[in-house]
């Protein structure tokens, strides 16, 4: 029997959510386009993301290109460190990731070097799984696209591993753009790349991909959020790494795993939230959904913590669709290196700090009458001196070139109390990253069902292919059919048509077969609402509204279908306050 | 002074429009970023293209990847002809365009050969603009940015240097999805790239940027457009080739430009009408934007007709930043050839076609007897024969491997009449093709003003800068100012806050400096509308609105503010129905 993956996608292909790239030509792993369905979907939950992050919460999005120099990829340590083992076949040249050639033999192949994996491969007798083939030495190979800017090889270029550098090179005009203050933060949703080296896992492992990240950063001092009783009775399924070695996840609100100390803070703990609340609301089943966090050795070592979402998909398993990272300032002191320009906030504090230090009095009795109007510049050099260049008998001075020293009765010393009013700190960074395409697939996988359903007008087979989509992702948002294909109908639907256009909504037009099948057609794209012109419609001005997951219908006025349509789709209007039921 | 270019750049830069990329490594000549508040504007431009191009006109978008393999290329003409002349200084080492280097010797550069080119740089002795080096020989250099896919360099890819490959190479997917019906429309909105030899145009000529292009299949024997009348009345100026040849554009409407021949027909001159009332319902100034014919010369020779959307730029003059063209059936035609597939529809007749066919008729009382059990396949042989195989005294057949030679007797021939129902068609492709970037731009450029304005709380320079921006494209819808920091007052501003957020709509919050002057930093950007709250709300719970463009107020009930600014902004809501009016 074809597994659930399969049914997904034969149907994602023949309706236009999915297609193999350049099917034309053949085809190449690792890539898909999104058809007309499909990219209708991807850009809803493209648009909640937004709504969600950037209207909600503020951080703005901003757009940089895919294209990033070199400097950029050395600080992110994409250039020396993001890689995957390859071995070549010596005979047919095909290429494969030695790992996981040699999964089966060792238990912990991807923290293994290119030496290691070579000599496993040698012990073991792997063969190329294609030919029989001997298998060539293992070696790094570097995951991003490379390309040059303009004419001969003057500039390199690397296709972006990530959207999330963006945010980090643009760290000192964002700060400005947020005057300076903390916490901000900054979104990007774009195209990625990682120029896999034999992708066989369909539209899961795409060579080409969609990221939305945001990069908040945070006092590092303070990582409370002002907003985190709204969200602390939030229960997730969580799998922390206590958790995981004993095999099960749990249930616990995001209030306690914070007090708990199972996610690390507050800060963290909201963005799980609002994670959370994103996938349930574009159409991931909360029942396949669980919060795994990254054990210990699998964390990077400068994170404070990380946690994957993970979906359960039937032919995956579960698979990682979101991470959220407390990153700390790795990424900005790694970009300060590389520029050479600090990257920090200066942080004022509520109240001035008093604190102490060494001072060096001259004293203008002595120094004056012997040294006149060098007298000034003397005392000025004088007080920049520390305490360990005053230990010695004389003091030695440059004044404009000349060396001039200073007998120790010039000077005595001092301990003050200064105001000091804030510090300069460099800000630590939130980063939830979400796979769009993952996130994409998921809410079609989830939301794909084969079941009995009643037999309706001119459609006999029992079985519906229905995707239950919330219907404020699905690609097509209302179906208007008229019930017989007569001028006298089409006319009403059209003005239907004209209508919901107007307010923004996506109609699709089918005056083909009979309208159970009609509605069939549109159960399997998860078109929620479809609108039937009937002859009563001529008489009274009312149509019928179909629901695509009750099958209930509705009559009721068209000259308010637009309204009511939105209401149902964006404002949760309930089904049966939509018109009259109708038995 | 400083030129518009200049003033819009300046404050785009420093209010988070446009930032140079990679600024803190140095930045590279031809990317941009959108800082968050171009970035919000783009997308909003986007947003209403979508709802023109793709709720309205029905056109579905789709989305395929930026990295494209190199048959789609090849059969684009891409490969071997988008290129431009390269000359690099034999000292310096720096590339120049030629033909740029040539333009003020020569008329028309850009339609010599390199050969020639480098004659002319020869001859007249011109030498590299930066070191005064020896300019080396010129030769075509491919704009196309290039990498590899996989390991080693077993696929070559290029980024695509405009998105329309993709619908022609997802012809036959969507030629299903739209079950086989003529006219179609499939858009994309992505990154498009293009690897200029030394850009200096600054934002009007990027590496990388983003196309909104739409291709249009449709029955090339029938180009009318069942919508024209909602647009023939629409007057637009324009610049036949036959007006460049007076120097002078002329205002006509689409309906008499089609009708005199000057637009090639009516599918195109919709195309023209709807790309006006974008530009026009996103922010560019009317007054400044003509539409350009090319010229007999400058047109591809497959094109039917192309038109430029043209806008004045005070730097740069007249910008292409729309093309519209019927390009015919040369890229179906072109891609086909490349793959070996037919891309074609079958269409059916209104009515069938009553073709006559010669026809051979055999004589089944002479064969039969004479060829028994062979007669049958010997009839259907014979049925299958063309007229000029039928010329000579004998018949020559091959039967089941035997030659077999038939009398002339046997046969008799007629001319019959049969019914077609269709044919196969290769349609035309109707392409308006969007440039954002520019268009983005223009908007900015066009909305800038610098003025003298009336003075307001706390704000006593009379000079205002505001950007005029249509309420629907404006990145911060709203802003929210109490009047003082008060506790009192961040409280309710907080509310407002919220509802307006809830209800998508993008908000700032801003408690700094004077009222006035926080009017003038919304002004700036182009925030359209600006709540005060202030001690009367606290009484009455009524707030403050002041109008981006009037600077006028209006007081109005803060509960029902979220509807209130929605209808202003996407309802056309006129604002002194938005309140009571403040004297």
């Amino acid at each position: 029997m074809a597994d659930k993956y399969e049914l997904v996608i034969e149907m994602a292909k023949r309706r236009g959510f999915l297609w193999n790239s350049f099917e034309l030509y053949g085809g190449t792993a690792g890539f898909f386009d999104y058809g007309p369905l499909g990219a209708m979907l991807k850009r809803r939950v493209e648009n909640i993301w937004r709504d969600i992050f950037v209207i909600n919460e503020g951080f703005y999005e901003i757009e940089v290109p895919t294209i990033g120099i070199e400097d950029i990829f050395i600080a992110s340590g994409h250039v020396s460190g993001f890689s995957d083992p390859l071995t070549e076949c010596q005979k047919c040249n095909e290429a494969f990731r030695a790992d996981h050639l040699v999964q089966d033999v060792v238990t912990n192949p991807d923290i293994m070097s290119a030496d290691e994996l070579t000599e496993v491969i040698k012990k073991n007798n792997i063969k190329c799984p294609e030919c029989g083939g001997k298998l060539g030495t293992v070696y790094e190979f570097n995951l991003m696209f490379n390309t040059s800017i303009g004419p001969g090889s003057k500039r390199k270029g690397y296709l972006r591993p990530e959207t999330a550098q963006g945010m980090f090179v643009d760290f000192p005009r964002l700060l400005k753009f947020y005057r300076d203050h903390l916490p901000f933060g900054a979104t990007q949703i774009g195209k990625a790349y990682r120029n896999e080296i034999s992708p066989r896992q369909g539209v899961i492992r795409l060579r080409e991909f969609t990221q939305a990240e945001a990069e908040i950063f945070i006092d590092p001092r303070d990582k409370t959020h002002p907003k985190f009783t709204e969200v602390a009775g939030i229960e997730l399924n969580l799998f922390s790494h206590e958790a995981q070695e004993k095999g099960e996840s749990q249930k616990m609100s995001i209030g306690n795993a914070v007090a708990n100390g199972i996610i690390a803070h507050q800060f963290l703990g909201y963005c799980l939230a609002r994670t959370y609340q994103f996938l349930i609301r574009v159409g991931v089943s909360s029942g396949k959904l669980r919060f795994r966090q990254h054990m210990k050795d699998e964390m990077a070592h400068y994170a404070a913590d990380c946690w994957d979402a993970e979906i359960h998909s039937d032919r995956f398993g579960w698979v990682e669709i979101v991470g959220i990272a407390d990153r700390t300032d790795y990424d900005l002191k790694s970009h300060s290196k590389q520029s050479g320009t600090e990257l920090s906030v200066y942080v004022p504090y509520d109240t001035p700090k008093k604190i102490q230090r060494f001072a060096v009095k001259p004293d203008m009795g002595v120094l004056g009458p012997k040294w006149k109007g060098k007298a000034g510049k003397i005392a000025a050099a004088l007080k920049a001196l520390k305490a360990e260049e005053l230990s010695g008998d004389h003091i030695e001075l440059t004044i404009d070139g000349e060396k001039i020293t200073i007998e120790k009765e010039a000077v005595t010393f001092e301990t003050i109390t200064e105001d000091v009013h804030g510090e300069n700190i460099i800000p630590h960074v939130i980063e939830p990253s979400f796979g769009i395409d993952r996130i994409t697939y998921s809410i079609l996988e989830h939301s794909f069902f084969e079941e009995e359903a009643e037999v309706e007008d001119g459609e006999d087979d029992k079985k519906r292919l229905v995707l239950r989509l919330p219907p404020e992702v699905a690609p097509v948002q209302a179906a208007v059919l008229p019930l017989l294909t007569r001028e006298e109908l089409i006319g009403p639907a059209n003005d239907i048509i004209k209508k919901l256009r107007a307010a923004g909504i996506l109609v699709a037009f089918d005056d083909s077969g009979t309208i159970g099948r009609r509605y069939r057609r549109n159960d399997e794209i998860g078109t929620p609402y479809s609108i039937t012109v009937d002859y009563r419609t001529l008489e009274d001005g009312t149509v019928t509204i179909r629901d695509r997951n009750s099958m209930k219908q509705v009559r009721t006025g068209m000259n308010d279908i637009a309204n009511n349509i939105y209401d149902l789709i964006y404002r949760g209007k309930p089904f049966d306050k939509a018109g009259t039921i109708v038995k």
